[in-house]
């Protein structure tokens, strides 16, 4: 079971163009920093949220509780001109979770109703850090640097990691999976119930049909902190060369994870 | 002319696994933060700037000079744990423009190199306030409340969007134009030399391969903040059914603009 | 007993004019945002941090553990050009706790010694929920917009305030109180072990040899966060005239603090 | 001439407790991040702010027009859930000019007024880069690390560097210059008019009574960022040994700053 945190600004739309439409600057600035403020909030908690549209955000929040979902939502509302609702699942698959979450939330009104505000919804039972569990895998691409990076324009590299995204993100529904951008060349994508082959098989078929060659470190862990750092771990393995294969899994106090030396975990 | 400025972290690959992977809530925190200083610092000076990949970011800066450039430059390395490098470079389109600046910024070694620090370079003559313009569309779904966000599902959604965008966004290239995501179903277009007629077509062909309903504010100003804000409200005048057709142009100082009331420009 | 943490920024003040002084604004953006950051990440956990001299803070850390610390401590130093020390102890008051935590800390280096880093001490067991409480006394002036605000120039309220503060936070000192300013006209002060008649004879005295006339909402809770929401509702009874006296004070899960309606009392 | 803009949130007070008290860990993080924003909105067009009382800023601003001026200002309604109100003044002593800017916004009406939103005012005429000029001292505890940070409790030495500041500011205040703490064991003290002998007398006067040993660079420029990097080289100077005494001036332009150095000035 992975548990899964939707939020949604109350009525976002309307407010960006009241009494006139407001500097875009400035609106970037508040969406990102509302972004920054929830990586923290959540982070350190031990989640994992990721900006999504920016107005509608996704998040991973195995073992974090009610009492810390309301007082983050109240936070947000002491300090931001706008509100925040939020809609907690959980489910075998993270794209199961999601939806039953943002149904949840939908059932309350439209993002765009001027009265629903602050929507505080959890659809079935928390998971707490001895059930269920995250699994994360932490995708990139091969030298992005030298073969992109550091040849094509800025832009013109933007756009070709955006176009793997879709085509990646494509084949991960297929399996329940979800994908997000984390910047760089870099996805994270919550996909409990995949395994290592499934991977593989799809990084194949990326590179046959796009010549992009990707890599992943696949984390298994109580949190989504846990698993995420297991992941990066995996990646770190498979870019030393010290394993074939393009991905590579490390399972929360399996017997492998626990002879990584404790500084490498970066534990807590 | 439209002066464009391409910003990249240094290092920063090597760094975000040194001496082991950091935690990734810190660094989705990091960066977002560094777009949100950046927004307000060039925003108070009337620039723009894109996200883009986080690591590598695209801003319009006409009107923006080297002193303030470099003013931003050296207040990042202030407070950051990295630094930054900038390239600054003009040109009739934003896609030359761009490609120009990223060209010099490899000049002087990879992204990647150890050494190679705060890299600061004009390609061009830098763009005033006097000559040169901002085109930007803000380009936007209609009705995605109504379409999707109330509808499917809060991921189901996303892909839709990441989907229109990639396609948007390879259209856009045909002209030179460049596209950026700004958050829930919204795009911005740096595109000097773009007409009405080009737009239109564009979103008729999207609309009958994808089903998906675009229109567009084209504002063509002085510097970004100028052009954005008649996006907007050329955007709002689509909104409110004042005009036909999807995509209305507002030029700053045209008859048009002058006869806006003036707490509608959102002036400064 | 009240738990304390003493934060110190490892070897600030050479780092801030290496190679050369920086910027006054970077760094005053700097230091007030690490402020912020700390504030959330504690605040999340019911928390309470105190900026104090921005180098060196002082924090109100009952509940919270050692992980949660750690994670906070890590977190600073994968986002600033810095890292932090730490030092946790607890005692019968807090200035007793605050000497020991800063002792402990001493005996690692000088907080300008180029090797001491990250400095992470418990020198006594940690108060968890169940044991110790808070005491917190939310002092503010009486009708400060009236007679200085909007009377006297910005500058002369100013000092007016902070002179009234070192004479509070003088007598304050007596009960091995502490004292810390929070913007406005307003002082938070742990104070486990003063009472309501201490805090009054302190305000009568102050009346008369300053003419300020000073009230207190006094919270006693399990945690900073329960404390000082109660400590608020106890200053708005005062201000509303329901009660008699100059301080007011109420105590977590006490038959009065359970009278007051739910939503009075900003749970959680 | 030195040019002084006074700050205050609208109605700030009510808005604190309504329609409950709001937890203080969310305001503290409010109220600093305002002062991180302006600092670095004002910085990067070479102005300084104090944050003051958090609720009450004021701010050194010669050679910021007013389009900024109210362009950060609207800013700050985009994105914070207050208003701000800004009031400009100048005159020979900062003393003078924030008296006369907070009297004007004080015209406006009280600083709890409901209706009183974003007072914006300019009580004399700008000062622009070429008149006028500012300066600066900034003030700075002998040894503060080897006699307080090391050897007494962290709230003691935050006890005893408050006292000397309350004593500092009164000194200053008799020739109208202004003092603010800016972290650590420093001052910055807008003090056009005063001079050397001034300060140095003051200095001897305090480490007589307090046994407090200050030192003090002293900046003139155009702007209070010129003015500041000034007085933090001065100050440089001094803790180098290079020159006698406690304080130190340098003025922009001048024959002795033009042979700074280049990269010592931290210019721009
Ligand atoms: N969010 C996030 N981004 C990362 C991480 N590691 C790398 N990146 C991003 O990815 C970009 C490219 O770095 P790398 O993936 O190390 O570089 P590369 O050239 O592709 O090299 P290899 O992946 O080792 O083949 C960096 O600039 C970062 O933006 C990470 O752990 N988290
Ligand atoms: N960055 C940015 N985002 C905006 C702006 N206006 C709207 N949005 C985003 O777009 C989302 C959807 O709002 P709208 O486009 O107004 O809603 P809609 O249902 O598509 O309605 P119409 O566009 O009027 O048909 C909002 O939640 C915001 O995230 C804007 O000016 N800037
Ligand atoms: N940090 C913090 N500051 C507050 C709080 N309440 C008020 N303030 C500050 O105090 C300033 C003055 O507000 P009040 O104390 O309500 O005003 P007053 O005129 O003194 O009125 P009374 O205290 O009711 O007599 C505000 O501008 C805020 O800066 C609070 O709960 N926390
Ligand atoms: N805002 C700000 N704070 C500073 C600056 N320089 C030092 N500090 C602060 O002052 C504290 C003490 O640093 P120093 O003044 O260098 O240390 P010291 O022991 O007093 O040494 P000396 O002043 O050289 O005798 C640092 O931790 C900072 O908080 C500066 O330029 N700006
Ligand atoms: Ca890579
Ligand atoms: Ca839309
Ligand atoms: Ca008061
Ligand atoms: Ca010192």
């Amino acid at each position: 079971m992975i548990q899964i945190t939707v939020m949604q600004i109350d009525n976002y739309g309307p407010w960006t163009v009241t009494p006139n439409p407001r500097r875009e600057s400035d609106l970037q600035a508040l969406q990102s920093r509302l972004y920054t403020d929830l990586s923290l909030q959540f982070g350190v908690h031990k989640g994992l949220v990721f900006y999504t549209r920016f107005d509608n955000l996704i998040a991973v929040t195995n073992g974090i509780d009610l009492e810390t979902h309301k007082r983050i939502q109240n936070s947000v509302k002491n300090r931001y001109p706008f509100t925040l609702s939020m809609s907690i699942a959980s489910a075998e698959t993270p794209y199961e979770a999601q939806k039953i979450a943002t149904k949840r939330l939908q059932e309350y009104g439209s993002a765009q109703d001027e009265v629903r505000k602050e929507v505080f919804d959890v659809s079935t039972e928390l998971v707490s850090e001895n059930e269920g569990y995250v699994q994360l895998a932490h995708i990139d691409i091969d030298d992005v640097t030298g073969t992109m990076t550091d040849k094509d324009s800025a832009y013109d590299t933007y756009l070709q990691i955006k176009d793997a995204q879709v085509k990646l993100f494509k084949s991960l529904k297929k399996y329940n999976a979800l994908g997000f951008f984390i910047g760089g060349d870099n996805f994270m994508c919550p996909c409990n119930g995949m395994n290592e082959n499934d991977l593989s098989c799809m990084f194949e078929d990326i590179l046959k049909s796009d010549g992009i060659s990707l890599k992943a470190g696949l984390g298994i862990g109580k949190t989504a902190e846990d698993a995420s750092n297991l992941a990066d771990i995996g990646l770190e393995i498979i870019r030393d060369g010290k394993c074939e294969g393009s991905v590579y899994t490390l399972k929360q106090n399996s017997e492998e994870s626990l002879k990584i030396p404790h500084n490498y975990t970066c534990s807590i």
